[in-house]
């Protein structure tokens, strides 16, 4: 075994998911234990805690306050959506970064993030590799919107999902308690993969009526006689939409009608919201109808009070892996699962290249979704359902949730 | 004992809560179990139900599905919104509702509702009496509002409270997870009590900077300078307000800058909402921040996943108690909770006038809010935390929840 000895830095990226934590405590208890790592830093901010050099030293916190980690949401170590440069345009950042590893002899450099991310894993890698600098860099994926490649799901997913199930079963009680008619439209985050907004027909028997997601083309006048229709029979509507639906020339819904305030992100992302407000709008104009719409926004990636067990359990084995894989002598890979699930479900983890993952989207297939494109089929049910499966069981103090409060000791 | 023979109809109103089932769930085992009630009768939508002849037999569910209901949420039986008339004026409605007493033999009737339903029972109650007719009366207190007077608190508002608080915490770890400046503006439910606005509060360490109820009048240049002075401090600033949050002139803040489309109820209420996104783009413009408006909407007062145990059994234990005591001679009575916090939380039954409940609304002491209107006292931390004591237990099936489904077999 090639043993490579000397610091780690553990960073956290892109959007914050309910168990995102899990996925770092892993990382980090896996490298406090292992003879190989000297030090084991945590980066403030994701690589701009790097940049900034402000880490915190993971060593210096209490075992066992860390491991309420495990069911903390959002970023610990806080994140960030830096996107580095091009280093053949610009290697102001990777010079810093690398200057950065030698201080603290970092030999080993384990990021936590969506499809950027191993984008940015990517790129130092190749960079320090080029400078002759020995790093071993993995990527652990993470993402609610489970849009990342090479890999079956992302940790961060089967949270959300529970989350969005279980709310829109809670909704579809509330919704039609009246005997006074109502259509609801629900929003759920999701720019252009429907993974999240699917998760809605896991709800089963209080599944939403109507079901859009980004990989169909929307169309106004068939979501309006979608709703109509229902709406006449039942007296209640409800539907789901993913915030990224567009009709057949790309333009979004959100921007109907007036665009509202949208802004981008540093990715070039534009910030989406408000569809809900708007469709409901539009199905009350059409229908008379009572309309509601109700945005899912920040809880259905921070509720870790409903997280799903499986999902927490591989996040925190995701965590674990790469720092042992790199121990034991793997660099540029991802974190990655390789599932089964006929005659029961069974997730290993598998590395697959930083590149299977970055920058590319997976998104849902079209054949998991009906040729209406307002509803989703039993395959999507099959694939997901296992990744909700199980309780959290997150520590509670007065009937409120634990959470882990970290000393983060700078390191000087 | 004076035993009375007949049967009961058991009705649910207005909007509904994480546990208005288990209260129905209670009464409707109590009937069940007693000699003295020959048939027990589900009201479909309330008080409708009765006026349309509409009622379901509950003898003919199983017991083991009607268990279900402690953990579902939303008024299986259907609630309504409709407010009779005065019989004074017009007394259509309670000649109907004789007619379908006589017709059924009840003699007992359990109304499970707020302030406008216990209005409706003591309405009844007169009729009856005044006609000669035989029947007792009691209401079974909900709200998630908490606003009904003559009781320490109401089924329904410690699950709100604790979705709230528990939603608190989480937004609070991940609207601060990058480091860029945010504002965040939270709207929970509640017209003229703050009752639910508070409950951010009890998130402690996580609580919201601001939280802002209707007990104090809301001043929009005090709340800008509180913000500004808060993200300059911190970079961050999370807020909580009361949809029903209004000016020294009464003026609804929710209403300022263009008022957005607002309906009213058959009662005259005003259908609010959208004062989180008004704020947030005033906040926005003040201090140039990226913000954000969340609204927990009708999540709140369904979220039976994160359901209070005390409040559970609490309200399952108002249910029996109403028609415990109704069989037992009781009438003309609302069932209230009377508690003691020194020295451990305990909570006693005890039965109120229905005058004591109707059309009065229960209002956060103005000294439980602190001088600058903008925080929450310790004196309501005391009050409340037992009352979001306590996990649900709730059933699971590939890790969602278990709703019970009625039979809901029609009397003939």
């Amino acid at each position: 075994m090639n043993t490579l000895k000397g610091a780690c830095i553990i960073g956290q990226s892109g959007g914050p998911t309910s168990v995102i934590n899990a996925s770092a405590l892993g990382a980090i208890e896996a490298a406090l234990d292992s003879p190989a790592v000297t030090r084991v830093y945590g980066a403030a901010n994701g690589i701009k805690g790097v940049l900034d050099d402000k880490l915190y030293v993971m060593d210096e916190e209490d075992r066992e306050e860390l491991g309420h980690l495990r069911h903390t949401p959002s970023s610990a170590l806080g994140s960030c959506r830096y996107k580095l440069k091009d280093p053949g345009a610009d290697d102001t950042d990777y010079k810093r970064i690398l200057e950065i590893f030698r201080k603290y002899d970092v030999r080993y450099f384990f990021y936590n993030g969506g499809n950027d991310s191993m984008d940015t894993c990517n790129k130092i890698s190749k960079y320090m590799l080029q400078n002759g600098y020995e790093c071993r860099v993995m990527g652990i994926p993470k993402t609610i919107d489970n849009d990342l490649s090479g890999t079956d799901h992302c940790p961060g997913y089967g949270s959300a999902a529970k989350y969005i199930a279980a709310s829109c079963m809670e909704i579809y009680l509330d919704a039609r308690v009246y005997d006074t008619g109502m259509v609801t439209v629900l929003e759920i985050m999701g720019r252009h993969a429907g993974w999240l907004t699917a998760a809605a027909a896991l709800a089963g028997d209080y599944a939403p009526d109507l079901i859009y997601l980004p990989e169909a083309d929307f169309d106004m006048d068939r979501f309006l006689a979608d709703v109509q229709a229902i709406y006449q029979k039942n007296g209640k509507a409800i539907i789901a939409v993913s915030e990224g639906i567009h009709d057949e020339n790309e333009k979004l819904i959100a921007t109907y009608g007036g665009a509202g305030t949208h802004s981008r992100d540093s990715f070039g992302h534009t910030q989406l919201g408000g569809v809900a407000a708007k469709l409901a709008a539009f199905a009350r104009d059409h229908t008379g109808a009572k309309v509601r719409g109700i945005e899912f926004s920040l809880l259905q990636r921070c509720a870790s009070h409903i997280a799903s067990r499986t999902d927490i359990d591989e996040s925190y084995a995701a965590g674990r892996a790469a720092v042992e894989n790199a121990v034991a002598g793997v660099t540029d890979k991802m974190v990655a699962f390789k599932c089964t699930r006929d005659g029961g479900y069974k997730c290993e983890i598998e590395l697959v290249s930083l590149e299977t993952a970055a920058n590319t989207e997976k998104k849902v297939p079209r054949e998991w979704i009906n040729e209406a494109g307002n509803g989703v089929l039993q395959p999507y049910i099959d694939y997901a359902l296992p990744l909700i499966a199980g309780e959290t069981g997150q520590a509670k103090i007065n009937g409120l949730p634990r959470f882990a409060k970290l000393r983060k000791v700078l390191a000087e």
